[in-house]
């Protein structure tokens, strides 16, 4: 019930949609770090009836006026390059929403989204930083969120499948690489950065079909091609799934398959998005690791702030 | 002396920037696969002043209409992704340009940029398929195109540099990877491709700061890390430099550092993809590779064509 509550006070918020029409920007930029990128990145895939540009640095581009729509994520609401970038993006007369939990973000656009809940990890925050684009965009109803949570639960109730393949990878210490197809890239590269932060181990993402236009001959001919693991998520498009085959076939590749569950592409984005977290959390308590543990990334935070730029 | 005359050749046909004005438009999107997909990417770093959105899938986005300027790109003109999109985009009334050496795209367009040789392979004529881009945007000057030329010259000369990083690669079988920061993320990718298509070896590219959100963590943490080589490609920020410094002592890793060289963008763009060229096709010589074997890639087309999608 506690999802239901925070998804009401959640749309209660939307208001960055409400007050402005499409024809009033040509286009929309998304900024964000790690967890808060990867929101746009998946919802950049799911929403293509305006250009959705991504930004994951302080530079925003030339193009960027009056004539855009600037939506800054931040879970922490105090992410340097996101804020630099959203300051520049507000002397260019661009119409910024922001969203994140508080921090200096929540008080700096023309529309803020807080996210009701700010004890969570960034990575953990997913669902959150996530929702406001899906509903404030229409590319999902509440009931497709609230069907998307009931298949969370069933794998928050059984993901021994997820300890499997974490166990798989554990006792051969592979690498685990991630592959996709559109729209499903942006919860590929989501595997990959959970694998990195929640088991400190390096993992890669990469997708169809552009891969088959160089990664394929290298799957055919490299040295150590046993240390890695192979993920293959699920496709939506019949080519692109006997494109997979095909790779599978001609490369000698073993491939782990994860299948699509659930009915509307929120789900599937939803779920495959959970599996990978559970995977990869398993792999991390194999090896001993606390996902909390993310003191490098606060060093380097630190040590940054010692010689301004 | 051939450059030279080639550069003009490629300049008197850049039609489709004498006869639309910046007005006529609201993006650019840009299809291509493989090669043609990365003049593309490393494009959209150096042109900011309109969006730039990338396609390499068969589908278009739904705002690709009469307000689209879409560029498809193909070494061949025969890449069935890109042919498709660009037929969809023709639907939609997009103005369509094309690059190619030939083939059912050197036709298609409203204006067609014709490559001066088909005899590359199309990796080989990266800098054909990124040369028009630079040109009829004005990203590049033909003086900037002639003073990169010469640098790639001097490394035809002597690419001893290049020839011990491979040596050093294939002497412990590493993984190559390479981190950049932008402008130069699509070289990086790049650099993985020519990796995969030169040598056959897996390789993979990332950047930063980014990176730095999760990646960092599994670069401190992870096992095997000794089994990578770490590229990165000089940053032009100096806040940037400071990150990749602060990342490899923190991170206990060793990077090996590639130095930009020319004065303009345009110069250390094609200066860095040449340096990666020859490192990649080094490796591929001593691990017995065939450049221009690509025999997974067509036998791939062959058998996708068996069956109608």
């Amino acid at each position: 019930m506690e999802f239901l509550e925070e998804l009401r006070f959640l749309k209660e918020q939307l208001g960055f949609r409400e007050t402005i029409k499409d024809t009033d920007y040509e286009q929309v930029v998304i900024a964000g770090m790690g967890s808060s990128g990867i929101a746009g990145r998946i919802f950049q895939e799911l929403y293509t009836k305006k250009p959705v540009f991504l930004i994951d640095d302080y530079r925003i581009p030339e193009f960027v006026n009056s004539k855009t729509l600037f939506i800054a994520i931040s879970y922490s609401g105090n992410t340097e390059e996101t804020l630099t970038a959203a300051a520049a993006a507000r002397e260019r007369g661009a119409r910024i929403a922001t969203i994140s939990s508080g921090g200096k973000m929540c008080k700096l656009g023309d529309e803020n989204v807080l996210i009701p809940r700010a004890d969570f990890q960034p990575r953990a925050a997913m669902g959150y930083l996530l929702m406001p684009l899906l509903l404030s965009f229409k590319v999902s109803t509440e009931e497709d969120l609230k069907r998307a949570y009931a298949l969370l639960s069933e794998l928050d109730d059984d993901n021994e499948e997820c300890k499997r393949h974490a166990d798989a990878i554990w006792k051969a210490k592979s690498i685990p690489l991630v592959f996709a197809a559109s729209p499903f890239r942006g919860v590929a590269y989501r595997w990959k950065a959970q694998f990195n932060e929640n088991a400190k181990v390096m993992s890669y993402a990469n997708y169809f079909p552009e891969l088959s236009h160089n990664e394929t001959m290298a799957l055919a001919g490299t040295y150590k091609k046993d240390m890695f693991y192979f993920f293959v998520l699920g496709s939506e498009y019949a080519n692109i799934r006997r494109r997979i085959e095909l790779t599978e076939g001609l490369t000698d590749t073993s491939f782990h398959d994860v299948a699509l569950k659930g009915r509307s592409l929120t789900e599937k984005v939803f779920y495959l998005i959970h599996y990978g977290d559970y995977v990869s959390y398993h792999l991390g308590k194999q090896k001993g690791e606390d996902p909390a543990d993310w003191h490098i990334v606060e060093d380097l935070k630190k040590k940054l702030a010692e010689k301004p730029q």
